[in-house]
C-alpha cells in the first residue's frame, strides 16, 4: 500500500491544493499498490501523530506527503527534511514554533528515500516542470517529513518516504491578483500519478 | 467574424502555444462570431503583412492577437503597442531591428481597444490567473499588434484589436530544467475561450 | 540647467530613494550644466503642476526625473509615456486613479528624449545595473513622465526629458524582511552621475 | 582569531565578491580577535584539505565562509549543511558530483553553530537585507561548510562555524545584462563587519 498524504488550507488559503490530490489519488491502484490518501490537519502536534497511527495501522510500502509552496513553479521533490521548527506563521492551531526541533534530540537531518532522480526523469519526460529540492522549508512540510523519516527510521520499518511540494493552484492566483506562478489541478494530478508509478516500480 | 491569431515557434522554442491555441479556435463560435484562426510568421515584414491581408479580405468584427512571453506567470492582457522594434533575438529571417519604428512616421503608440477591465474580471471569476499588462515588449508581439491597430486606425475599421501574452507551456519549461513559471494548455484554451466570450458580447 | 527631479515617500514606504538623490544633486554641475533637484508631491495634480511651473521658471535644458520602482533590480531608463493614470494605490492626497488619462485628448504616448542606448552603454562600463525599461508603470512616475513630454511637445520647449527609475534601497528591503532586490545609496547616486554626464554631453 | 573564507572566481564569473570580502577582512580586528581572511580554490578536494589546514595552524574561535550564490537578493545566513554534493557546474578541476556524499558515512546534515537570529537582527537594525537560509545548495559552498563543521565536530574543536551567501556584484549584473539582484561591495563589507562583530561578542 502507498500512503499518500495532504493538508488542509492554512493561513490565508481558503483551499490547498494538496488535499485534493491527496482525495483525487485515494482509492487507485499503481503497479499492485492501493493507494490511501488522506489529509492531515496544519497543527505542530497532530500531523505527526496522524502519520504515526497510520504507519502501525496499514503498514505502507511507501509514504508520500505533498504540500503546499507558494511562489515554487514546479514540482519540488524534496530531497531533505531538518530537525526545525521555524514557523512563519502561526499553525490552525495558533502555535507559531520559533526555532525548535521537531524531535529533541533527533539527528540534524534525514534524507528522503524515494527514487529522485528516476521520479525527476520520468516527470521530465512526460512534460511536468518539476526538480530537486534542497529545503522543504521550517514549517508542518518539512516537520510531517522529518517526523515520519524519524519514526521509520526508529522503528526500521521498511516504508520508503517522500514529499513532493505543490505550486499555488490558478484559481489561487486568479484571486491574488500577483505575479506568482501557478499549476493546473489536471498537470499537478498527471505529476504525482507519475512520482507513483515511479514509487510503485522501485 | 473573430480573427485569433498565434505565432510559429521561434529562437530556441521548438514549439509555440499561442500557435496551438489559435488552431484550437480555429472554427469555433462565439456569440454569433465565428472564429478564424491563424499562424503568423515570425518575420519582420510578412507578419504585419498577412494580417492585413486578413483583415481586407475578411472583415473581422474584432482581432485577438496571442503570442508567447516567456517568464510571465499569468495570461498577459496587452493595453498599448508602441512604435519600436528592438528585438533581443532574430527573428526567423535571421533580422534583428535595433531600435527601428515599426511604421515610420506612426504615432508613437496606440492603445488596444478590447474591453480588458471586463475581460479580466471574467478570467479571475472563472481562476484564470491574468492581470493587464503595460507593455507587450519590442519584438514581434509588440510590432504586430502596433500594425495592426495603425492599419485599422488609418482605414477606419470597425475591428477592436487586441493582443494576449501567455506564459510558457508545462512541456517548455520541464525540457529547460529552469524555475519559470507555465501555465497549462487547456487552462490557457478555456482562458482565451473566456476572452472571446467577452469579445463576441461587447 | 538640468532639471533633477525625486518623489516624496508614498504608500507604505517611510522614505524614498529618488528623493535623496534629487537632494544629493542640487547644486552640483555637469558638463557645464547647474543641476537643480526638486523633490515632488506624490499627487495626482500638483506633481505635473510643478514641473510646469519650473519648466517655464528656469528653462532647463533637460530634464530627469527619479523615481522608485519596487521590485525592479536595475536602473531602468525608461523609453516611453502612456496616457493613462491606473493606480494600483492611492496617492498622497488620497485619490485613486483608475483608468483615467493623464492628459484628456493628449496622444497615447510619447518617448523619452534622452539618449538611452548611450546612457546604458556608459552605466553597463561603469558597472551600474541599468537596462532599457518599456514601461514606467501607470502611477505617478508615468504621469508626470508623460506630463513633462507633453508640456515640453506642446509649448517646443527645447528641453529633453527621460526617467530613471530606482530599485528599494537596501534598508527597506532589511526593514520588509523580504527576499526584493534592492541598490544601495552610493552607487544609486554614481549611476545618476552618469546618467548626468552623458545627458550633460549629449 | 577568527578565520574568514571566500572563494575563487567559477563558471563564467571572472571574479567572485566572497574573495574580495576575505581579502578585504583579512588583517581586521573585531572585539579582541584578529581576522585572518583566506581564498579557497573551488575545488572538490582542495577547499576542505585547505579549511582543515587551517584549522589545525591556526585554532581559529570561529570560521566564517562566505561565497557566492547567483540570484540572491539578500545575505543568506545558512542554517544548515547537508551531506551531498550534486554540482549543477564542474569545479574548477573540471569534476563534477553528482550525487555522491561529503563525507561517506558522514551523518546526513550539521547545523552552523553562528547565533543566527542575533546576527540577522544586528543586521536588519544596521539596514544590511538578510535572511536565515534554510539550503546552502549542493555546489562547493555547502560541501564546504559540512566538511568543516564534520571536522570540527569529528575533533571536538572549539571553533563555531557559519556561512554567509553573498548576492551578485552590480558589476557582474551589468556585464550580464538579465534582472538579476546585486549587492554593491561596501555594502556587503558592512555586512561582514557586522556577522564579525557578533561573532566576536558571542
Amino acid at each position: 500500500m502507498i500512503l499518500v498524504t495532504g493538508f488542509e488550507p492554512f493561513g490565508t488559503h481558503k483551499s490547498n491544493p494538496s488535499e485534493e490530490i491527496a482525495r483525487g489519488l485515494d482509492g487507485r491502484r499503481f503497479g499492485g499498490h492501493d493507494v490511501r490518501g488522506v489529509v492531515l490537519p496544519v497543527h505542530h502536534r497532530e500531523a505527526a501523530a496522524r502519520v504515526e497511527a497510520l504507519l502501525r495501522a496499514h503498514d505502507p510500502d511507501a509514504i508520500v506527503h505533498i504540500g503546499l509552496a507558494e511562489a515554487r513553479a514546479r514540482l519540488a521533490l524534496e530531497r531533505v527534511a531538518v530537525n526545525v521548527m521555524d514557523y512563519a506563521i502561526a499553525d490552525n492551531a495558533g502555535y507559531q514554533a520559533l526555532g525548535e526541533p521537531c524531535v529533541p534530540d533527533g539527528p540534524p537531518a534525514y534524507f528522503t528515500t524515494l527514487p529522485l532522480r528516476e521520479i525527476l526523469a520520468a516527470l521530465t519526460a512526460d512534460g511536468v516542470p518539476a526538480y530537486i529540492s534542497n529545503t522543504a522549508g521550517t514549517y508542518l512540510c518539512n516537520q510531517t517529513l522529518y517526523s515520519t523519516l524519524h519514526a521509520v527510521t526508529r522503528t526500521g520499518h521498511r516504508a520508503r518516504v517522500g514529499f513532493v511540494h505543490l505550486p499555488l493552484s490558478p484559481t489561487m492566483v486568479a484571486a491574488a491578483g500577483a505575479e506568482l506562478p501557478s499549476m493546473d489541478g489536471p498537470l499537478m494530478l498527471r505529476g504525482l500519478e507519475t512520482v507513483l508509478r515511479v514509487v510503485a516500480a522501485a
